[in-house]
């Protein structure tokens, strides 16, 4: 596996060629993919060089967003995927392999068994059409109870949840986004990612949460840097994607606003070496 | 329908006989049976005899509790169908044709899936072997949010589910219990009770909510009486339980202790009358 | 109800104005409208143009093909997806309300669940994107065993499957095309049809089998005129079709390659006055 | 894994204590257990002390038939789980670990779906019940399209299906009896055995096929001996076996009326002869 520099991840407004840059200096060993970017430079072959110079600085995709609105209204779904042969041919072109979403867990209308099959069937689709592209797409689940408890349906909240839904859809091209602030709020432990392989992970985001607050009172978007409070045991988190023999992008996701104002040398250096430790950790 | 005294149900403690001897002076329709009254009668025929003196009285029988507990360990459950064919004929003896319980709606090791796959496993099992006993099965779905979001799991809470669960079952002898208290708590109008019929409906519970607690603050142990403080639209509610057709008990289950501090005939004259309203209502 | 001309479904090549000509000779209630017509008009006002001086001959519309591959690989689906507007945009301007597939009742790779959950996806994804186009869309079940038992994988081929797909994917535009040849090959009686209501049933289909058959040796596609053997229950069939108060088209589809060696005029006044018997019978 | 001598699936009429005289002169590495022989005996003791000294003959116990039956009716199935606790004691006090049934193919009036909730509804109950006597449960699918096509409704054929069935069940204790008939005759190959570990599998029978008839024309109770016609390709099968790290009883279910005539220690040398050959196969 690899520390990935993923800019909207820590909330910074950095462009595409500054993250490179970036990522490479503070020793990142991946940076996300940027649709748009690839999208302004005209031509596959474009995407293509672009993608050999990135690769040439010693860095690897992370992962970019899946590109269809899983749960939109039909139209806006179809319209998504009218549009989808367009980018995926850049992100092939690339040499893009990992593309993400993550899952609502709750809604105001569907009940938990019609949002799973809305889930299901327009999952199995987008993913059938993604397999041609040799494109896997990583879904993340969101464990928060102050998050899934807000409407009048919860939803997927949960690692057991999120793997049979993955089962359901039948795609091989279809695994986890693991993320240690879900799987600590979800009340999950390390016993509990036994069995996964690396075929089962598509991407690792490791954060922690404050200190102050009861596992049901975390917020979704007022996380803590991995390693900062040790509420969250990444030693165990870690330890089990390892054991997965896990080889894909890790990256810090802590939606702490402060991290937009300080010098971003700083901050990347710092979360650069957070990453390290997760990396190392065995 | 028909108004039903239910002592349990508000929270009075009375005997059998003395139910139906303040049942009959209290002008209600029905009164609930009590299988462990006539496990104590000791035979059939006494059990017959009973049945036949409190129909005299012009009573129907209201609902008794289903003997077999749903979710229970799988040794439990074992355990209750081992003693079902006593209850049932009891049950059958006295002419009682309706048995409900409720459905918890939250779990914290089974998650949705799950514990629906439990419910339609036990519940199918069930109605078959009930159907025989001419025993229709009554479902309650709890609607309160401060109830389904205590543990990591909820689970059916609202009218649509509990319906797509009854379906599932292929059962014909089970129906839903409606109460007012959770129609109102689970968000639902009296559109979502169009199209129900009689055969749908197994018994129906009228309560109020507290006048100073929003919707998802309301408790599922702490009600008021119907008609109380115009909360629930009750109108709405017996509106399209009249338009169903529905031919069954109609009771209170106000969970409100100080009912079992003022005199009983006070209690049940007041009750009563709510009930009758409710009846008359259309 | 009203007895449809469908060249198609006869086996006959009638170009869309002689088929328009021809049902309003022989006295058919309605007849099929035709996409592909539809789309060489031109335009939209042309084609409501053309709607209503078929209106203006006494004639209704029956049902137009849905012009989506439902179980199509998801590249060709998609690809269906992109067109779907257009063909929407000229089925609306003609007031067209009823487009229908038929359901392959079999196959050799996805099983039984794997195909469920194909199906429903798809169909609610396209349901929806009918919705707004007022289209209602009919699914056919196709009950031969001689059919769905050719594959590793049986897939619905009664009643009760296709009810139970139409509820699962919670769309109210989804209905039944109910055809007396699969009725009949699927085992099923008049018992069966109890309790549809006209909103159930988006297009009827009447025929007949072969005398020298058992029910489990029947052919899709060699079937009889309705009312020619009389192995079928028409009588029984129909009965049903009325008691759902069904409003839509009636159509024949025999399967019979002599019709079009046949005068045509002889066939379309033969089928008329078959179809008229259908639609009178109470 | 070990051979093991199965009179019942031999045609044989042995009895128990005879059973296990010829296994253990004839070399197999185990004998299928007997209940009603446990239950003859009178207590647990005495069944304790018989399994030990079937031990000590150098005989494990293969595996017994499952004392519930899953798709009876609700009626019958609630009494065999009356019964359950009795059996359960014998089995665990004779050390008996394994247990297990076919899964019926088809069904007359359940459909697919409704098939697919009674048993997973029945298996998780009695799974459960049977995990603390610290039994498991052994699945066999059968393959033959001559079988599964004789019903209205087709149901698990295929081990895609029974292994679906298995995880929606949630229990541990629940595995295949794989059976290299039903794989040839579902039209699988070794490639669908990938992935198999030993707890997956509770029992394997070997079985070659009639060198006269087509996959499809073969009879589920018409079969050939191991390596006898070479139809099914038995090195395929047990190559996956052994790859799954298979630990459990190896037997022969030919369905051969003409080894009942033949002499016993002739059919078991033979037996036994070939059962070696497919254990050290490799």
């Amino acid at each position: 596996m690899f520390s990935t520099l993923s800019p909207g991840a820590l909330g910074l407004s950095l462009d595409h060629t500054t993250s490179i840059d970036l990522a490479a200096q503070h020793g990142f060993g991946g940076v996300d993919p940027d649709l748009e970017f690839f999208r302004a430079l005209g031509s596959r072959a474009a995407v293509s060089e672009h993608a050999d110079a990135v690769r040439e600085r010693g860095l690897e995709w992370g992962m970019a967003g899946l590109p269809v609105p899983l749960d939109a209204p039909a139209g806006e779904f179809r319209d998504a995927l009218v549009e989808l042969p367009g980018s995926l041919d850049l992100l092939r072109s690339a040499g893009v392999t990992r593309v993400g979403t993550w899952l609502r867990p709750m809604h105001d209308e569907l009940d938990h068994r019609q949002n799973w099959r809305l889930h299901v069937g327009r999952l199995s689709l987008v993913a059938e059409l993604l397999a041609d592209s040799g494109l896997r797409i990583g879904l993340e689940y969101i464990g928060p109870k102050t998050f899934w408890s807000t409407e009048r349906f919860p939803f997927i909240h949960t690692l057991r949840e999120a793997r049979e839904l993955i089962a359901e859809t039948g795609a091989t091209n279809v695994g986890l986004i693991l993320d240690s602030y879900h799987w600590y709020t979800a009340g999950e432990s390390a016993e509990d990612l036994e069995g996964l392989t690396d075929a089962d992970i598509v991407s690792v985001d490791i954060n922690d949460a404050r200190a102050d607050r009861e596992r049901d009172e975390q917020q979704d978007l007022d996380r803590r840097l991995p390693y900062d409070t040790g509420v969250i045991d990444l030693e165990g988190f870690m330890g089990a994607v390892h054991a997965a023999g896990y080889t894909g992008p890790v990256k810090v996701e802590p939606f702490m606003k402060s991290l937009a104002e300080q010098p971003v040398d700083e901050v990347l250096g710092d979360i650069s070496a957070r990453l390290d430790r997760a990396v190392a950790a065995a």
